[in-house]
């Protein structure tokens, strides 16, 4: 199995980095990607706020026959990261066929909570 | 990327607005919508109930380019607000493309419990 | 709105009834169903097994405009329940199209936990 | 209702293992299989990591007309299995039409964290 599958535009609406963590497990967010081609894809990521233009043009490469689990809080372009404490949304994307799930941890209030879904694939027109 | 992106009509069949709140977090959901266009989208929302009539017409705009994660709990339609420990389902309606997730903090005891789905995109016949 | 919208067939695979609760809050599984229609949905669940035969035919009304948040415990045939404490799986046809959600708060560890998502829509071929 | 239902070729892109466990309840992922068919449904699963090739050709066998949990710390193949604390990703292929379902439970800080979300379902070209 070496062929691209999925999508190549996904879509998740609630993305949120818990500002605090406590106990043993940092509180976080991870875009999970599974690439099954044999070539890299190259992810275009777009973070959409509430109140201010969006930050666009984070590129990230996902080898092939690879997975990535990215850390939200790694992402950044020429410095510039996505603030905690703040609701935003993630549009991802990529230049070859790539399957997207979101999973937060939030380990605010001493013991883990955990929350996940796949990402909402964009079927062009 | 500034076109209309994702589907107009959204459901949620599992609504609960958690009345009890513990610890750092207030209990709470949220209704997750990302409109990637450049014009407003305009949501019409129903509330669903087990043994009544639905609450229709609740309106809510989310600007061009942006993210809003809606708290059910300021959903209003003249002042008439969805009631807390009562099980409820939620229909959108936008009057162009969005995607829609929904996430629950429950922190009846002590420590909190999340949980996340995308909407359910319904596609017109 | 009082179209039927959503799916006629419906899958869950992880069925579980948590044995134990523990703290303020009972641990349960809820199938949650929207029925848009004006008319009232019949629904006919079948519950399948790891190591027996499904427990098939049980039958459950959704009003027409309501939803219903249903307790799997309280899912009965000729007397006979889901047992507690055994993986399952969750099958069902309603006769007009509706929209299922399933998730589930388990209190074993005295701290809720939950889980939510989408139920498969199965398309009809 | 002994049709195959869903579809042959399913992903989730988070896999993870917890490696730690504490209180009543065990760490541990399922992979929930519903095979409505008659007939078994062989699954033929591969592993795919962050840094090194995929482990691949692990089948599964889910006898017709029944569920299986499968906890992915039981998958081998020549007796190698799925680390723990490593992020991996799940591609499952079954002969005949199947849904599938994945949940976490993790419980390495004394209370539980519960997440689900349906597979990923690929459509054939």
């Amino acid at each position: 199995m070496n062929k691209a599958i999925g999508e190549t535009n996904w879509v998740i609406p609630d993305g949120y980095i818990p500002p605090e963590s406590s106990g043993s497990l940092l509180s976080h967010e991870s875009i999970c990607v599974l690439n099954c081609s044999a070539e890299d894809a190259t992810l275009t990521i777009s973070i959409y706020f509430e109140d201010r233009d969006p930050l666009s043009n984070i590129t990230y490469v996902v080898p092939g026959q690879r997975t990535k689990h990215i850390r939200t809080s790694s992402l950044e372009r020429d410095g510039e990261h996505i603030p905690t404490g703040v609701p935003y949304a993630i549009y991802i994307e990529s230049d070859i066929p790539v399957v997207v799930q979101y999973s937060r941890l939030d380990s605010t209030q001493a013991e883990n909570a955990l929350m996940s879904t796949m990402g909402y694939p964009v079927r062009q027109a």
